[in-house]
């Protein structure tokens, strides 16, 4: 199946299970940020591993829900927290209507996440869910990473790959790793696709830091920069504090504390980027990510022929407007 | 086991099982709130049901963590909502860190709560987390009617009796129900002492409305009138609209619209419900649904000391210095 097909397929089953209860208002958040779009990465890759090890998609339906569910209950909690006040060009939930129905619909959602994956049996259900927990809480810790970033100034590269890695791959690497235990391989066979999520998942948030500042305005949806006038420690900004020189790292600690104009911070942090080749040295960083998820690949015991879709994934992944 | 000691058996546990881990940021929070004491209701029912009904009360000590846990979690998350300054004379979570920390470290309780079940084997997991899924659904489910019932004004008592059942019963319920799901007691018996808990949880909740107004202000622990100060629309004041002469009802209205200093508007109402006999009709309610528990308690297949023992506690528990 196509990964629109798949998409497809998710959105039906979505549609279909999750539907307005009392009281309306917990229920009308839930629907409405479900409903709002996404690139559903997450569940397609469920069902999309699931079928490539020989398991029966239909099967990973509802990890596949429980993924979705629970990663847009962590966008709610994550944009109340930041005050954001637009999602996927919509307004966020505590936006529409209020902090307090934020928080409240955000923890029911956590729930029906979990209570998704009552249909399977006894053993998967253990087997699935302690997945779960451990990637629930280490999304949690990630998050609580990057609030804790934001007032200091002595982050590490490594401090800073750790909290990418919780914050965003754990979460696709374990999606992997459910349509693959529902497909009932063995352990081993789990943990390789889990790492070959979690390394992708790991070159696809450097080269989000990579393209906000380096990307094509048109094609990456975002405003070039943001990073920067957000102040924002990306693996840019920490790389570039490593390797520039002592005079190239104190203006660029200036600039990021400074008032300049919007334009002229941008173009002065990008400036000192470019001295110091911090562009190439990030894509050094992806393509190392991205090998490495490859080597996780020929572990895998699939077919070629699936081995190559998932390696059209990756790279299909890889390839955004760089 | 006295219930003191099944408390100090739990909260031994308590302090081994959730000790400091990083982030600090994350898991600070949830030590303290666990910490600051609370009557831990819920954890020692859950130990002294699996004890009642013979089974292995140690089998029971996640189980009543998880319950203790997730108790907590909706503490956190709904002083957030309702902008509480102090929890059990301390600080609260969210004004002693900030609201951020509050939502966050809440989430993470919710998600150690359901990893306090991974001990149990498959069957008894899924069994458990069955029971927890839906109660922790309603919970919150009942935390949205409560917040729906602030701006509304034609909440009807049947909906108050949701609301408090959803809000507090279920989860007291719960607990005992895990607790006797542990000692492998058949789905009835399950049903019967849950059933025992829930209407125990709606006449201990109906008794809190009671004392608020009628309650010894030295015994009782909280300010006498305080719902009232809140124009909280509790059990007394909905019964009172439904029984009062109109021009009763209408004054009471009046009063919780009014702008009248503390000391005369507490001794207005009061004095509405006095003639009305609402004392005594919410006294009735208490007594309905604590015989209703108690006939519950009947059906159950232990021995008469022990559904003594049970009698004793709830008759403890309503006994609360009216």
């Amino acid at each position: 199946m196509t990964l629109e097909g798949y998409k497809e397929a998710f959105l039906e089953y979505l549609n279909e299970k999750v539907v307005l209860k009392q009281p309306k208002n917990l229920y009308e958040p839930i629907i409405y940020i479900l409903g709002i779009g996404g690139k559903r990465l997450r569940p397609v890759l469920t069902l999309m591993i699931c079928d490539l090890f020989g398991g029966d998609s239909k099967k990973s339906f509802d990890a596949a829900l429980a993924v979705e569910v629970f990663h847009n209950f962590t966008l709610v909690h994550d944009d109340i927290m930041d005050s954001a006040p637009i999602r996927r060009g919509k307004e966020t939930v505590h936006k529409k209507w209020d902090e307090n129905t934020g928080i409240l619909s955000g923890d029911a959602m956590m729930i029906i996440a979990y209570q998704c994956f009552e249909s399977y049996d006894v053993h998967l259900y253990k087997k699935l869910l302690k997945v779960f927990n451990k990637t629930a809480l280490e999304v949690c810790e990630g998050q609580q990473l990057d609030v804790d970033f934001e007032s200091r100034n002595d982050v590490s590269i490594d401090e800073y790959l750790t909290m990418i890695t919780n914050k965003t791959s754990v979460l696709i690497a374990a999606a992997m790793q459910m349509g693959a235990i529902i497909s009932n391989v063995d352990d081993e066979q789990a943990e390789a696709i889990y790492n070959f999520g979690l390394n992708l998942g790991i070159a696809f948030q450097l080269q989000d830091d990579y393209l906000d500042t380096f990307g094509n305005a048109e094609t990456f949806g975002k405003q070039i920069g943001g990073d920067i006038l957000e102040n924002k420690k990306t693996y840019l900004y920490l790389k570039a504090l490593q390797v520039s020189s002592e005079s190239d790292a104190k203006n660029l600690v200036e600039l990021y504390n400074s008032n300049i104009t919007n334009a002229e911070k941008v173009k002065h942090v990008t400036q000192i980027f470019e001295n110091n080749n911090i562009g190439g040295l990030t894509k050094q960083a992806i393509q190392n990510y991205t090998d490495k998820a490859f080597k996780d690949l020929e572990k895998l015991k699939i077919s070629d022929k699936n081995k190559n879709i998932l390696k059209e994934f990756g790279l299909g992944l890889m390839k955004r407007s760089i």
